[in-house]
């Protein structure tokens, strides 16, 4: 694999610190909480506000855009040869209901920032550029979560992704209709094609800001699983039902979840990196003299190792069973989301290594956190920076990255994207002289559905 | 104490066993659930139209009504002696949501069977009788619990029980409003007076069942506290967040759940019928992959002694401190109901006692939920029986009273009434031949206040 060094004609360009960060927090006066986080779930008016914004800005800066049956947004620049697929920058810009000004935010302000230094600097590239918003990374509101980027990506049909329920039973389609970002385009890797995909994100996570270093290069994303867990007992007088001829659902389930913390944080498992938490959890009747008949439950388990989030399951499944039948409970126990491990596209991270040594990143880190990444990485060749994360804390109004770090992580995604640009064109050069395209360095699973003129 | 034997002229007065059950289920046309259960939250507009019926019923046999600033509803059968504030039957049609038919209906239903007897067979008691809908007896949805007869009884002042709110912040006094049932007599047992309190409740326990045994004595009602717990600990993200360093609120809410049970069901405290259950749970932010943040819980504690229950507490508290400092959670522990152990009034007692043996009920139990006759026992004297619970079973729409065992307690209830108005009818007597009062056999609270006409 040969990853150029940056074209000299780009080596000049710089991403703006100020500008950057002026836009992080312009793009969050729509969903900000008086804690200083973000609450902008998908598709609420908030939503609808930063969509129209985030629109606007990018027009400014010579964009088209393109909405599809998701609200996924493209915002695409031209480049020099435009019968190709654009290479693009994505992440989303939702929120959790209690969630921080940079989770997701950082990566499509990112995209934007690489837009208008390139528009400012008159720079043409190669293929066209794209930045997208992607729907729904969260899940907060319409679980599961990365969902615009699934429905893209074949993972669920466009049906399903619209037929997500919130809480209080409105679906993800109806909603996206009612803030106006259903689109003409179909949710599809086929039909709305794209080269590559770059992510920046914040890490989430303590490790570079134990290295002290602001940025690293993303090796892959652990694999992961969700489950839905119904406890059913039975309800009783809490004050006249002697203790052992109780069914108490909710002692079952915080028995559960004592349980999977305990088989996360024992033995082989926890040394190689476990997680498992429960963090869903709805009691009823909830009557303080009523013992509890029916709690549900969400189950996420984790792992660098997809055979260790089978084996947490398989522990979970065999401590839940031991509890239920110690407390007469009835167990169900679904899986209702599947990411297995995922190793992004080595040319990419050779690019994205490349443009972090430049200013002395030299980790390679795994995601424990789901990303839009995951699912385009089925695709199209995928990579990811990370950006330093204060203190690891993320999905907390208190998330913060230091505005030079914010930076640090875009200055990386330039250098990579650029140097992408530059072998796609490379690449393009060499098939137009050999059409064999086995010959060319990058993998790309959508080459052969572009129609390349030779 | 001499209790009499039933008045011969009141030899032949049955409970009509067909009548009394079908208007138990006549009432409980108004918030009945598919499941055969019970849905009627305070104030809600089917407790409003349950209310219509009970006054339109009582109507039909010759009551006059008072309704107090609680909502409380007296139904008021003139007596002999209408100068004696009325002796009374009362419990509660509010249920829980998700209830049963008999918690408090039968004890309402039971007083209006025994003014549907008297009425029928021409007879005039010698104190007026009030057959008495308590508001808001469960606390389900305007917590705490027994709310309309503790403000009656000046445990409560009725500007505290107006302000109680449900979970949608709407208040007690408003929804009281709206279904109409503000009265104009205040909330007051010194402006309001009874000369004593009977009511019948279901077991909602398994002894009765056990001993094969329709209906009981009931001695006192057990200790209770309740509390309200906020455990708070730091949102961040299930993925990326290594589990040693996490502060998981939910996580540490489990444990204290496992822990409270633990305390009541080990040693000597279980041995002498400790009882602590946490039914309500509500953790923030509810997203499957953010770690929770904040739990807040409700925990109940009961035991037939007063320093179990705070024994109980102490041990809570120590164990939970010591959870909240292992997972670095702040806790905080507050004390939102307290309602210490009652025995009831030895005449009252005796008098259901002696009726009781009439049918072959021996036993005497202890009550382990609250109920009106708690807060009615602070100021006059109060007595209960208990009908049986099949399999104990109860705050659950599975529920059940057999026919038989509802006329049952509804006969001993008729007799024990017939005994202790004759008591006050003989009391009264000597009264009037002699002031000194200490003479007589029932000490009441009331007594002093009543005007008397000698």
């Amino acid at each position: 694999m040969v990853v150029p060094a940056l074209n000299p004609v780009y080596s000049t360009l710089r991403i703006n610190s100020t500008r950057i960060n002026a836009t992080i927090h312009e793009s969050c006066q729509w969903g900000s909480t008086p804690d200083g986080g973000m609450n902008r779930l998908t598709a609420n008016d908030d939503d609808r506000r930063v969509r129209d914004w985030f629109i606007a800005t990018t027009k400014e800066y010579g964009c088209t855009h393109k909405i599809d049956a998701m609200g996924n947004i493209f915002a695409i620049r031209p480049g020099e040869n435009n019968s190709l697929p654009p290479i693009a920058i994505g992440s989303h810009l939702d929120t959790q209901p209690t969630g921080g000004r940079y989770d997701g935010i950082l990566g499509v302000v990112s995209g934007m920032e690489v837009l208008k230094v390139l528009h400012e600097n008159n720079v043409t590239s190669y293929a066209p550029l794209a930045v997208i918003n992607w729907t729904n990374e969260e899940g907060a509101r319409f679980p599961p979560c990365m969902l615009g980027s699934g429905v893209w990506a074949g993972q669920f049909t466009t049906e399903y992704g619209r037929a997500r329920v919130d809480a209080a039973g409105i679906t993800l389609g109806n909603e996206l209709e009612r803030i106006g970002y259903v689109g003409v385009e179909a949710c599809s890797f086929q039909t709305n094609p794209i080269l590559a995909h770059f992510e920046v994100h914040i890490e989430q996570g303590p490790i570079l800001d134990q290295a002290e270093l602001p940025a690293a290069v993303v090796g892959g994303v652990q694999s992961m699983r969700w489950y839905d867990m119904k406890v059913v007992g039975r309800e009783a007088h809490t004050g006249s039902t002697p203790m052992d001829r109780r069914s108490d659902a909710l002692l079952g389930a915080a028995k559960m979840i004592v349980e999977a913390n305990r088989i996360a944080t024992t033995g082989d498992l926890a040394d190689r990196g476990a997680r498992a938490t429960i963090a869903v959890i709805n009691s009823s009747p909830q009557s303080i003299n009523t013992i509890s008949g029916d709690v549900q439950m969400n189950l996420d388990i984790r792992s660098p190792f997809d055979e260790d989030v089978l084996e947490i399951e398989r522990q979970c499944r065999e401590g839940f069973d031991k509890i239920s039948k110690e407390h007469g409970l009835t167990l169900t126990f679904e899986t209702i989301w599947i990411s297995p491990a995922v190793n992004f596209n080595e040319t990419m991270k050779q690019c994205v290594r490349s443009s972090a040594l430049e200013i002395g990143c030299h980790l390679q880190l795994t995601s424990g956190a789901g990303h839009d990444a995951v699912y385009t990485s089925k695709r199209v060749p995928t990579a990811m920076i990370f950006a330093r994360s204060r203190d690891g804390v993320s999905h907390n109004p208190a998330e913060y990255t230091r505005p030079e770090d914010c930076a640090a992580a875009a200055q990386v995604l330039l250098g990579a994207y650029l140097r992408y640009d530059d072998l796609v064109k490379q690449e393009h050069a060499a098939k137009v002289a050999d059409v064999s395209i086995d010959a060319v360095t990058i993998k790309s699973a959508v080459v052969s559905q572009v129609k390349v003129k030779s």
